[in-house]
């Protein structure tokens, strides 16, 4: 399963509940309750990202992983963007390395 | 740029850093400074997003999401998993729609 | 209003609640859902906490900061602890000043 | 050592901060820092109670509890408010009961 097909393919189905009645879809009443409800989720998902990994749960934690990046891709959504604009940040730092690294992401 | 290409080397990249000095890389450092400080840094970045999606700044948002993401990478890999394993979830669940998607999210 | 009787009445009823019927208060409920629902919580008012001051509306701040220090004496409670731990805590701080606060925080 | 002296002298001692150098003191330079700055500490403080309590640390618990009060006033007192504000919020709270308690919260 190639990554850029599934986070594609996952980005069209969150764009096409933005205008959906809230009834047909989690996603669509997501749109419709907001943007502080789409960043409650994240910071939800976040702290369960983080009790799956104190647990040493495998499994759980990919899950929760999961769960993060798809509210991820809800927020980006939610202001027009797509997992395209995050990739390609992440392919910007590729070619630094080491330390600078971390002054790549931490600059303005 | 593919996602795929994209995920498969940042993977690469940090796996590599496992055994690597503190000093000579960022990603390198983390593995050495443990779970929990990592885990802080993924609670960190995710306060971040929310700071940044709540200024409205697009460009920090997609800064601090590829942020979220990186480290998310790397406690995958402490955990001795990758970016596959999140796909392979998120794929999983792409079949099932609507309010579904959130039972099955929530299913144990 | 007095402080110490407000923490100390609170911290009272929240130790009430701990063998009682989930259904008889919100706090049995989540004595009952057990130790991850309560430490979800609090990440969720802390959460909060952060958009209501990104929001600069100082009533909902109030109420999320009093949110996040309830569901603090939750988890205090779970562990056996109470409100006057942390304020002796806090007390024992006092004394330091400048940046030695932070360091007297950061010491292990 | 009583609440009441605790809280109101941290709070003084906060805000005598306000106007100083930020060389002076680690609140000082959080306030030069900023609010975003405030509350990214916040977060970070919230996590690290999150990972002590998992770690069943009770020590380490109430020394991030004492953090997390620590910095939510230190926020507080960026939007001109105190402990007293929290505590009258508890206080008012208090009558209330069972999962009454927790529709008083939620309500808007």
């Amino acid at each position: 399963m190639n990554a850029e097909a599934v986070l594609q393919r996952l980005s069209a189905t969150i764009e096409s509940r933005k205008g959906a009645e809230p009834d047909s879809s989690y996603v669509s009443s997501l749109f419709r309750a907001g943007h502080d409800t789409i960043l409650k989720k994240l910071a939800e998902e976040s702290a369960e990202t983080l009790l799956a990994a104190k647990d040493g749960d495998k499994l759980h934690l990919v899950k929760e992983v999961a769960d993060l990046w798809f509210h991820s891709l809800v927020l980006l959504a939610h202001h027009g963007l797509g997992p395209g604009d995050v990739l390609a940040e992440l392919a910007r730092r590729e070619g630094v390395s080491g330390h600078d690294e971390k002054r790549a992401r931490i600059a303005p």
